[in-house]
């Protein structure tokens, strides 16, 4: 019998690539999504790239493609927890990976509503899932999208979510101290603990992935079809860094850097994403184990990123170069930044690393759909320190 | 001018004494309650031990008798930040004085229900109301009740919130790693986080008081008139252990002790709680500082708290002894137990500490209102580890 995955959040960025890697593979997917964050897109007011379809659209092309390896489907939302039991209960799931929550940290920044938003649907989201884990699958394994930004920028290594200290002469082994630089960052820290504590006293088991910034729009998958392109954001709201660079690279813009550009962030290629979360399958922790994985590949400071870029556009004939903004964001501009990554290379992984060759490809690619970028979305609208959107903008 | 508190959640156990006391105090200060709490005691099927009249009835008394410190109040929800935004703006309180959750480990513990109502009650209401402060009164000072229950029992001293450790040669000020024993010590860590980054980030104020078990009924206000009195639970849900152990005492039941009694915990009386509060209140932090004191003044075993109160018991002629239940809860049994509780001693709190002759006292009055106890409350009805309060009992 085939493993049953669920993936949650299959409509999106890394949860569309993630649904058909694994399908390919041989898994038995399932997808629930809410289609929340394509109404975030109309709330803000930016759009992908290029044309998504629907998923019904994608999954009936999926399906015709691959009778082997079908995906199936279910409309709604974590906070519907009879919604959510009711799928668990008929799925009975294997692997469960969690990509369903609002994953934006401006967005989060953006004023009370927008902070309350994410942190009810990720928190209070997640919690559904956690009793629907307990009720119908409790030795399933939760396998839960974090990111690197909950640690912040502390004056120590970032360990893989545990650390062995030794304090006044007694020895314990330590949930790491986060401290996260945004409500959307907290959000992924609350769930932490709560994960944490359904291992510790229900003995469910989950690998919690604290993920760096992804970059890339290709997969195997997604250049079958135009149908199965997935969302690639360089907006101020959804956009990641290397993307929005690549973006304002194809349209002549200059990369526009938050502060001087020094702060350090760990990255990784969509690809290593799909490979990591499939390791994660593989590979499950133990009945009660809370695991947590750091998920990247290579660190750089936002500087080193955009000369990256130039470079290789430069050669392109593409006359882009840095130009600094006052920084929206609250960060440490100059920090100490030794992440660790051993458990996912240890499992095997890979890594695909930023190669002129690749952003050589990625540029042309992003090219292609020069004439739908809409040059008004680079732009910051969120400061940390007041957090409004304006959303007549 | 007086110095504006207001009060969230002033109609409980410690919100009304505090409401009382800074009164009288010469403080000006105005309650918010929806007394969500008064509800939940009838969906758990419980009461206080005696009669608690309404906020309506207590205020009014209260403005009679003192004249030049009058109480003013709003009955609304922290959920309705509309509703908030307009007491805070119309208040601009400088101290606020946060009691307004759900407080209750057992309740939170009840199934996915209550645990759902309670972190969404908690979290998400202290967001609105950190928002309220930032529009309206960002230089105010935020004091919230937390608990020593969101530390658990690791092998460190419980320093007071912040910790100084040093990991690979390096140095660093950590917030404690926290590990807590249920979804309501949980919600009060999601508190912490979210409490921290808005001093951090908005530069707002805050101290954050991880409090022990709270004993004892009367304060110096609540004698006054029986309109005062403040609510007292001796059940499995509300009611904290010595004040269960009396109840227990005076209907001659023995007292329940979960599991072997030797986890470790830690004590204030009352009119301590009131101390520390006022204490916190005449000392604000800096702005943009998060700052934790851990509020209690002894430690005890529950073992060694059964047998003071036996000791107490027997001289008076109650035969009551130890009774050991299976412990409903996941809790550690044996552990290492150093808190730290520097910081209110420092500002000046004298501790009022349990004493043969608070016993003494504290037996005769619940005995008066012996004939309210419902014996049938004692028993523990959830368990941690299945969590569903049945609501029929």
């Amino acid at each position: 019998m085939k493993h049953k995955i669920l993936i949650l959040g299959g409509d999106g960025y890394l949860g569309w690539p993630t649904a058909m890697h694994l399908a390919k593979k041989g898994y038995k997917v399932s997808i629930i999504d809410s289609f929340s964050k394509r109404r975030l897109e109309f709330e803000v007011g930016v759009q992908p790239l290029s044309k998504i379809y629907t998923l019904k659209q994608r999954i009936e092309k999926w399906n015709i493609l691959f009778k082997k390896n079908k995906i199936n489907y279910y409309i709604g939302d974590l906070l519907n927890h009879k919604f959510l039991y009711e799928v668990i209960k008929m799925e009975k799931p294997k692997s469960i990976v969690h990509y369903a929550e609002q994953p934006s940290a401006p967005y989060s920044m953006g004023g009370r509503e927008l902070c309350f938003f994410t942190q009810h649907n990720n928190v209070m989201g997640s919690l559904n899932l956690l009793f629907a884990m307990r009720k119908y699958v409790p030795n399933a394994h939760l396998i839960k999208l974090g990111t690197m930004g909950e640690y912040g920028t502390p004056n120590l290594d970032l360990e893989e979510g545990w650390m062995n200290i030794k304090y006044k002469g007694r020895k314990e082994r330590i949930l790491f101290p986060k401290k996260p630089g945004s409500f959307y960052h907290l959000s992924k820290v609350h769930d932490s603990h709560n994960i944490e504590y359904c291992c510790r006293i229900w003995g469910l088991r989950s690998t919690d992935l604290n993920q760096g910034v992804v970059y890339g729009v290709n997969t195997n998958e997604t250049i079958i079809d135009k149908k199965f392109s997935t969302s690639f954001h360089y907006d101020d709201i959804f956009g990641t860094v290397i993307n929005r660079f690549v973006a304002q690279t194809v349209v002549g813009e200059n990369l526009t850097i938050y502060g001087n550009g020094d702060q350090i962030r760990t990255f990784l290629n969509i690809n290593d994403t799909l490979k990591c979360i499939e390791l994660s399958v593989k590979n499950p922790p133990k009945r009660g184990e809370y695991r947590v994985f750091n998920q990247f590949t290579e660190k750089f400071s936002i500087k080193q990123i955009a000369q990256r870029v130039i470079n290789v556009a430069n050669k392109k004939g593409y006359k882009t170069k840095i130009n600094k903004l006052k920084n929206p964001r609250i960060e440490d501009s100059k920090h100490y930044y030794n992440p660790i990554n051993r458990s996912l290379l240890k499992l095997g992984l890979k890594p695909q690393l930023l190669s002129k060759s690749f952003l050589n490809e990625f540029i042309d690619y992003v090219a292609k759909y020069k004439s739908n970028i809409d040059k008004s979305l680079f732009k910051p609208r969120i400061k940390w320190n007041k957090g409004t959107l304006r959303l007549k903008n």
